[in-house]
């Protein structure tokens, strides 16, 4: 055993357990786009789908139905005039939003940085 | 053309591209984790390697390099008395405890709501 490792306190493992958690509920490089494309409006299957570049249409539905057992996301079906599914935010979802702006302000920052 | 369809805004746009960025360079399952080893005080190699369960080396010493190129992580080499190599987190870093923080806090909440 080596002298001079330093344990982790419980609390940091706690921490990085907390941190596994939120990357296994919004990890990925899907989850994130979504709100966001959901956020400015968009609420038909493909209308998100066409709002985020490079998203296959299999994908979409896969990170919708995880997000909806998450409780960030609402599926609602309408059948009159037609069958009509649209996708809204929970309100809960918004309290992704320090989340998600946190990581668009170090983003803007970080390219400064390293340029 | 679906008249529903909203077309997001530039800003959206731009704002799913600073996500993009922020994913790519603190995203996967280690960086972070590797973040709260680095700020509990492990430093040297193995000491950071047995601290995240379930890393392996080699993993490790792809994710401290691209934390170096993003000027994340400091790798420090000592030759007196023995050859020893350090890491350590830049100033720099503490600008990602916002995102880590929120993460943090999030999953704590998270487990509430969904139980």
């Amino acid at each position: 055993m080596n002298d001079n490792f330093v344990p982790l306190s419980k609390d940091c493992l706690t921490d990085m357990k907390s941190v596994q958690d939120t990357l296994y509920v919004l990890g990925g490089k899907w989850k994130m786009l979504i709100i966001l494309s959901l956020r400015n409006g968009n609420r038909r299957y493909r209308e998100i789908a066409r709002s985020i570049p490079g998203i296959s249409l299999r994908m979409l539905s896969k990170e919708l139905k995880e997000m909806e057992l998450n409780k960030l996301v609402v599926r609602t079906v309408y059948t009159d005039p037609v069958v009509l599914v649209e996708y809204t935010l929970t309100e809960y979802s918004e309290t992704l939003w320090p989340i998600v702006g946190a990581m668009i302000h170090w983003a803007k920052n970080h390219k400064q940085v390293i340029r």
